[in-house]
């Protein structure tokens, strides 16, 4: 192909990838070189725009790091992760919604007794959250594994303070018999998605607000179901209607309910009010091939 | 918003991106997030194609160096670069046709006087280049700055071969009040884009094969004058019509003419065959505003 011009560039380009021996990366390299080409066409990118983008996505890259995804935060405030997740979890039937990921979870959190507090002396309001793993069609399911982590009471996660000695509000219980786990924490807050980096950039540039409302996430894995990853937001929190990356789902907002002093569930006596979190996890059953078969 | 599914979150983005002050930006946002969860949908796309598309592009940037430019590299493959370079110079009204720049431009090269060899001792087949540089109306050139880059023999630019001493078959000359300058070199080479990065990768996983025909670059300034970027390709090498960066143009291929041993058009005597180019250039008028402005 020689004289390629605006018209018919992505006809030569499609062609250049006929080829492809994978018949799944040949549809996905094609739909993204014409929705690509549309969208330059579209906004006839200048020159200069175009050196700003490789620049922009250039610093993107160079801002991952083993703690830290820049290209899943700009993924998550481009509302692509959450359509991501929505694709791949069609049809719950009965199970819990699913959401983000974030950029916060760490591989292999301390496995920790029932019970333990997670926020290891970090001021806050005290917690207690009680959760009923369950299978879709309500049979209690045990020895789920159950990461869980959040932000502190300023919205913070234990990897973006390096004062800290290790873990803090993240870990991992088992489910018992009755597919049951309880731990203590402290409230978790609302809080800006990271600003110093290129997805910061874009929220600054766009005037966007950087906020979510505050959760606690879980990831909840089980034999022969469907690894759960969600969140539980707070109910009352101001950013519920506008969740920097689009995660909020009504389904997954809980009344942290106040509790005055006195006996907690698990025989802990409380000598000022604290807040209670009880909720159901129900998964789907064995995984399901993905919404989209991948070739061999 | 709550709830956002495969439906809905587009919407929701884009409402989410109203506020942007800057009119260009809030289009070129709007069209991207468009054109971007369209793709997602039109393809479905696992969450594991998600992962590896995340983990492609945070390497991709980190490929990005002083002396590479992966992204560019990407955008070269992808067809962008071109389809940017076609939108950007419309109707050239008898200038020179344009085409892209590629990785391997260095700023500020050396000046250089005319009939300087910019082999500086590399072996090839002797190449003596002369140009005239004339306006679209065909009035010559003086002063102009002619930056000149080109592969060697084997295929590779200076920056790529550590143990070269500094600049070869790169440097800058200015025209004389005719509006010339010549030079001597060797003959370019077809050959590979390079393929130890992620751009490599992809051409790799879509049996797409990597080789640009063998040609000169040209990056003609002159004041008053557009800044022209351009090649001019070899005339009968075998990959004129499926250069791997779709930079080929009709107007752009030269014949690079055998020559017998004797004088030379500079005086110098050749004592083997030796090959030579002779091109005008012609340059736009004074720059005219971007394909689309930019908001201040």
């Amino acid at each position: 192909m020689r004289d390629c011009n605006e018209k018919n560039i992505t006809t030569a380009v499609l062609e250049a990838f006929q080829g492809t021996p994978e018949v799944r990366l040949k549809a996905i390299m094609s739909s993204l070189i014409r929705h690509l080409h549309d969208f330059v066409r579209e906004v006839e990118l200048t020159t200069d725009e175009w050196d700003r983008a490789i620049d922009y996505l250039s610093r993107t890259g160079q801002g991952c790091t083993a703690e830290r995804q820049e290209f899943i935060l700009l993924s998550d405030v481009l509302g692509v992760s959450m359509l991501v997740d929505a694709i791949n979890h069609r049809m719950p039937g009965g199970a819990t919604e699913t959401t983000v990921l974030g950029p916060f979870y760490v591989q292999n959190p301390p496995e920790l007794p029932h019970g333990y507090d997670v926020s290891r002396g970090l001021k806050g309001e005290p917690l207690f959250v009680e959760g009923f793993v369950l299978s879709a069609t309500l049979t209690p399911i045990a020895n789920a594994i159950v990461d869980i982590w959040q932000a502190d009471s300023e919205g913070f996660y234990d990897v973006q303070r390096t004062e800290l000695p290790g873990s803090t509000l993240r870990g991992r219980f088992r489910t018992d018999r009755e597919g049951r786990f309880h731990f203590w924490s402290i409230m978790p807050t609302s809080y800006p998605v990271p600003q110093d980096g290129t997805a910061g950039e874009l929220l600054r540039a766009t005037a966007r607000h950087p906020y979510r409302p505050a959760h606690l996430h879980f990831l909840i894995a089980a034999e022969e179901h469907e690894t759960l990853v969600t969140h539980l937001f707070v109910d009352g929190d101001p950013y519920l209607n506008s969740d920097a990356v689009f995660g909020v789902k009504e389904s997954l907002i809980r009344n942290f309910t106040k509790e005055e002093p006195g006996a907690a569930p698990d025989g802990r006596t409380m000598d000022r009010p604290w807040r209670k979190l009880t909720s159901t996890f129900r998964l789907k059953g064995a995984a399901k091939p993905s919404a989209a078969p991948r070739a061999a």
